[in-house]
């Protein structure tokens, strides 16, 4: 029997951290949470407060304990001593400070914010490698190559991230100009959040993740491909030195990375969690992506190779273009214009500090809004 | 850097043997083939011979050396103590015999036979737990499962054997009933020796796997299920408890799976094999088989269930059938109801040694010849 795990939970109340929670809630016994962080204090976040009474919590705004639940900044939430998991699940680049910091200070990181290591990806792995720290994947795809890479030597030949394709592969450059962020919002297989939902569309998320890749299998751009795979069911592919390539696959549901990231090493049987239903499966199609009508791939590929602040740069853009594009301020074939120029125009720095590089990002994001508030 | 494997090879001229010399023709420096073994001394047996200078050939026949290398029996091969990993790779039961007493020796054994466990898992398992000795498998789909399996517990939720569907996929009854052996013969994915092709073409061969699953995995019957994929490019899958499924891929080129078996732990770059073309990849379908056209399938999965000496018989009968059908004696459709007949004309025996299920074996091949030749 494993010992207790004692979990913080930042982003409790976005899609993953329900997800969390869920998981959370099928082990009882297994898991006590220690402090939960959400955006804003709302009903949800008070209920989980109730339910799971952690010891500390916070939410931006007025500084307030919850009842005999203790406010305490996010900051410092991610190192207390007294916890062994931290599951970092904000939105976009509000995750990279805490994963920062709990990588310093040596936690185990359930990382589903993948900005964090897109933005500051070698900053976080040399703190990990001083600290004793760790990350558990929790994106499908990562966990879907870390479980390939199980057992495995650590140097395979080639990763493969599979993309869904987002819910417009195969339109026309027309069909795309008229796309509408509710369309752009409906994913073909994954429920997830609007912004991640939309980086999907783009495959900007895609490119997120090949540097996520990068960095947290210390895997060079070379060796990572991207195929299209509109079910969802494979969620990604490991090829090694002999010409031996593993998969994994599940039903596209969050909760079955989330549930290993937390059980790791051990694998726990849920039956809650959905089964892939062989019978029924017509086919299981891989096909390369389409780069023309979804340039953003490649932006972020490039952004990867060339380092530096320069990965940084398209995620502070990419997140200023997804705003744009859902207030309907930009037509979603303009979101790759954008984050070019932007990563165009920008100066590459090195040597920064967590606190640079993460100003670098919101000044990409900055940039990316005044080019689409500009032309409308 | 490894040490020298040494090697006896038992079936090197045929396709599994040849492949192999492949391999270790690969690797310059890391084989040194001990002895070689073959079911005839042929012209190709005498250039293995010279090339590789092995102490000990086997053919049968006359016993003779072959230049300076000694004429050693086959059963006192496989159980030379210079040697390390015995390549199991004889066709049908002929294998039944060597691949016991190198498990009785305590052997690393590279099985390609997999009628030895089919016939015999029961035995050939306790001895090696007691040996110490271990299987290491050949098989395309055994292999897949063997690395999925890699890092993980032992005891997963389900195996799901991957299995092309043959030449005849989707044919009527009526076109199953005029289907020639030639036909038979040209199996759509992969190079085989003849007996496996048709054991394919019929699906027998697939039920011999689950089988041979069941004892190597130690899986039960009800945890183990086969799919069609016509492209036989999954070798097989692993559903774990938590629902994640993981799958080997590659090429089907059967030295794939021989070099890792060969290898094993290690995992050696070897660019002569042939990788999965990603980009020119259509569809990887998975459907499930068509058991109404296909029978063997299920006869051979029940055997499995019912257990003692029943796999043996199946083994058996359908060696036989496979030689009538080759021979002309019978249409392909019949060597299901032949298998069933012997199947269920059997009275099983249990506490049986190595002997006497070799003989069961032996006798449910006769009755199937009888049965067959009986009606032309």
């Amino acid at each position: 029997m494993d010992s207790v795990k004692r979990i913080a939970i930042i982003g409790s109340t976005g899609s993953i951290g329900r997800q969390t929670i869920e998981i959370i809630r099928s082990f009882p016994g297994r898991f006590q949470i220690i402090a939960l962080a959400a955006g804003r204090k709302s009903a949800l976040l008070e209920e989980q407060v109730s339910e799971f009474k952690p010891h500390y919590v916070y939410f931006t705004g007025k500084q307030q304990d919850i009842g005999t639940c203790r406010y305490l900044p996010v900051e410092k939430m991610v190192t207390l001593p007294e916890i062994d998991i931290v599951v970092m699940a904000p939105s976009g680049t509000a995750g990279l400070k805490p994963t920062y910091l709990a990588a310093q200070a040596g936690k185990s990181i359930a990382l589903a914010n993948k900005e964090s290591l897109v933005i500051a990806g070698d900053i976080i792995t040399e703190q990990i490698k001083h600290s004793g720290g760790r990350i558990l994947p929790v994106d499908s795809e990562h966990s879907a190559i870390w479980q390939c890479l199980r057992g495995e030597s650590k140097h395979p030949a080639r990763i493969i991230l599979t993309a869904s394709g987002g819910p417009f592969r195969n339109y026309t450059f027309e069909q795309l100009e008229r796309v509408t962020p509710a369309q752009a919002l409906k994913h073909p297989s994954w429920l997830m959040g609007p912004k991640v939902t939309i980086d999907s569309a783009t495959l900007l998320n895609k490119g997120f993740e090949v540097i996520e890749a990068h960095h947290l299998f210390n895997i060079g751009y070379n060796d990572i491909s991207v195929l299209i795979h509109p079910l969802s069911l494979i969620h990604s592919l490991v090829e090694f030195r002999d010409g031996s390539v593993k998969a994994q696959l599940s039903s596209p549901d969050m909760r079955m990375p989330i549930q290993y990231a937390l059980s790791y090493p051990a694998r726990w049987a849920n039956m809650s969690l959905p089964r892939i239903d062989w019978d029924s499966l017509n086919n299981l199609p891989l096909e390369p992506p389409d780069t023309k009508s979804f340039p953003c791939l490649e932006l972020a590929v490039s952004a990867g190779r060339n380092g530096a602040s320069y990965p940084a740069v398209l995620c502070g853009a990419g997140e200023g273009c997804v705003e744009l594009f859902l207030n309907g301020n930009i037509r979603f074939t303009r979101i790759p214009d954008i984050i070019k120029q932007v990563l165009d125009e920008h100066k590459p720095a090195t040597g920064y500090d967590i606190e640079t590089i993460a100003e670098i990002a919101q000044q990409a994001k900055q940039n990316a809004l005044e080019i689409g508030r500009k032309r409308g």
